[in-house]
């Protein structure tokens, strides 16, 4: 809050300019030379070099080879080294936790999920944790001292300044729980929290290049369906670090409205995607969704009943502890649902063009209202309707009578697959270590 | 696009350190010693003595008495010299051009409206708004050259990279106005553009201190519905620069609805809301608008038939050519609902309310999308129903039973009246000199 702008003293410009650099060196292609260095950030020569020396002394740049150009001396060529360090990230989802192990370039060097913790006791579901992120990195055999630090991704809400996760769908008994915190103690890693939707926005800005990922919406479709957000590059957090919440957006539900034979009601875009709900509306509509489904694990006790599509306060939430979803059911189904769909079925295929339609018009209320030019698809429900949910999504933003903007909009999956948030969630450690921002010099001393 | 993150050496941080100085001198209340500002900037004691003599030597800080604390040797005091530079805002609207002149603080110096322009010819149109600059500049008594440019508020879209107004409301038959530098031309001045819902919320920011313009929407209230936003203080303009269009928002209309007697169907906000049709809602409900409108200034060929409030394509933009709105007589008939308002007509009130009602709707829609924690009320529309409209607004936002953030939601009418965009044109030009920012520092060579 006592937020006052800080000038830019040498002492504090080192570490932006070792960020600077390393932000070049990583965004090179083939390595750069010092003087392609000094010419493409602006620093001088002498500058250069002293962060140069800092950096290979550091480990975190190598040289390597040469290049001769016209009659001067051969160029050194600097290139990140990408093993040098290493960063982790956790996506914990009501279903399953998955851990990933990210070089210094985001490359993912091992991952591991383990199913979500459902214990009472908070101190047993850390030490799982802790276990499983040393377990990665001993498996992995990287130096634990080459870790920069573990980022969390976590469904909404969360208290960001605190580290606190406030209604972890993961274990619903078990409320303001100090994730960051406990898992720092128990790792010794230096950690990192943020919301699932913006995890997935920052890994998509820190594995893309460019201009790319300057303002786009990463739709999330996960358990809920949330919308991370990119504004000239930098996430949006918001006052709480809440950002994202998308699904109370009201949309024309088509074929998806309260009965299976919809008249075009609108309802909220959250709830009207509700995972459990749409395979309660596939098994409806005689889709096959495997053999391995008990029914009760689907059709009957572990699907809610018909919930109200308009009802505002459930929305794009998690069903309340009373209604005891079987997500593992639900994600079995789901990968039915993407086998039928891969598989041809028709009604399997209709199905997911629906899903991609509905989710392209709350989409296009985003677009105008922030000026979009780009629409990242994915989370762990996308990937598996991708094939036909994204064609019909692209088509739902172009062809929308009420989208405002008259440039194109791309429209793309993220090249993530289910693991975007665990990968976005170890981005945003490198992202602290790597890109250069004002904030860290203006704040700085 | 070829966007390189610069380093920053010496010769390029003499004007960002000025940028760093000048802000911290404004935002103090009763001035800074160089003590303070050294404390309060971060920057060497030498850094503050060399910016501030060059401060000085321009004329925009002035050394002004001295403090005397402790047993330290008195300390020199340096405001910022309001009445040293200049900025100039114009808000072209469908019905009034207004223009303002604003001193280095954000004080309004000088104002003055003209009807919009009606020619047909834009070099006649031009010469018209030119003429006004300069008369601004004259009767007021200022130098020209201490006047610092020219900020545009246009109603969207615009083609910001141009300086075009693609589509200029104000001028139905004239499209692609290359307005900035036309403008530029005629008065010598430099000249920005920017969309009028932008422009508000800068100038929101600019004149608000602190962390109430971290976060927040200003939802803006012209001819048509749109919402300027501002996320980590920085405007949110698109990668179009047409950021802010929220027209096309369902909400629940309630008694807005089709129908005078509507019965909660849903529509787009920007329709429902349009100021000719609530002068035609306002008069079937048999709310006196003044003896001096004529009858086919609202009622009659003035305003468009009953339009469907739920074509998306019509959305929250002007009407068509072919629908010509006298917006003179809106205007007019606005002041008398503002004036039934004041006088206490119940059914002028319960209008207002109406209209603070679903606009609250459709804003919690953005708080949750954003996290917001302050919303900003304003513009030409509202200012005349603010004082019912607000309370209502307020309540159906923090009411709201899709709220999501936890955190309060502050809910507040601009300090600015109606000339909020031309102000915030003008605060463009001074945010421009005064704010220190990382891209000109990163750019900058």
């Amino acid at each position: 809050m006592a937020e006052h702008r800080r000038g830019a003293n040498l002492p504090s410009l080192g570490g932006f300019n070792r960020t600077v650099v390393l932000d070049a060196v990583r965004r090179s292609r083939d390595g750069l030379s010092r003087v392609e260095l000094a010419a493409r950030t602006g620093l001088s020569p002498q500058t250069v070099s002293n962060v140069t020396r800092f950096l290979i002394d550091a480990g975190m740049i190598v040289e390597s080879g040469t290049v001769v150009s016209g009659r001067g001396k051969p160029r050194t060529i600097l290139r990140l080294e990408a093993r040098s360090r290493f960063a982790i990230g956790v996506h914990v989802d009501p279903a399953v936790v998955t851990y990933v192990l990210l070089d210094l370039v985001g490359a993912v060097v091992a991952e591991t999920t383990t199913s979500t913790p459902n214990a009472e006791d908070p101190d047993q579901v850390v030490r799982t944790m802790a276990a499983a992120v040393d377990g990665l990195v001993r498996r992995s055999g990287v130096a634990p001292d080459s870790v920069l630090g573990v980022g969390i991704a976590s469904p909404g809400p969360i208290d960001a300044a605190a580290g606190v996760v406030l209604d972890p769908p993961f274990l619903p008994r078990w409320r303001d729980v100090a994730l960051r915190d406990a898992l720092g103690d128990a790792t010794g890693y230096p950690v990192l929290l943020e919301k699932d939707v913006t995890a997935a926005a920052v890994g998509e800005v820190f594995l893309e290049r460019g201009a790319a990922a300057r303002d786009f919406a990463f739709v999330y479709f996960g358990t809920g369906f949330g919308v991370g957000l990119v504004v000239d590059h930098e996430p949006v957090r918001g006052s709480g670090a809440n950002a994202g919440d998308a699904g109370h957006i009201m949309i024309d539900q088509g074929s998806l409205a309260g009965t299976a034979d919809g008249d075009g009601t609108r309802g909220e875009v959250g709830a009207t995607v509700m995972p459990d709900r749409l395979v309660r509306i596939a098994l409806e509509r005689g889709i096959a969704l495997g053999d391995g489904l008990p029914d009760d694990g689907v059709s009957g006790a572990g699907l809610p009943g018909d919930g109200a599509t308009d009802d505002g306060a459930s929305g794009a939430g998690l069903p309340d502890d009373s209604i005891a979803v079987d997500l593992a059911a639900v994600d079995r189904a789901w990968d039915a649902l993407g086998a039928a769909i891969a598989a041809g079925d028709p009604a399997a295929q209709a199905l997911a063009a629906e899903i991609g339609t509905v989710m392209g018009r709350a989409v296009v209320v985003i677009v105008n209202l922030l000026d979009l030019d780009r629409v990242v698809f994915g989370g762990p429900f996308w990937s598996r309707i991708s094939a036909t949910a994204l064609p019909a999504a692209t088509a739902a933003i172009s062809g929308s009578p009420i989208l405002v903007p008259k440039h194109p909009v791309t429209v793309v999956e993220s090249r993530r697959g289910t693991d975007v948030a665990a990968v976005g969630a170890a981005c945003l450690v490198l992202d602290a270590a790597l890109s250069p921002r004002a904030s860290t010099m203006l704040i700085a001393h």
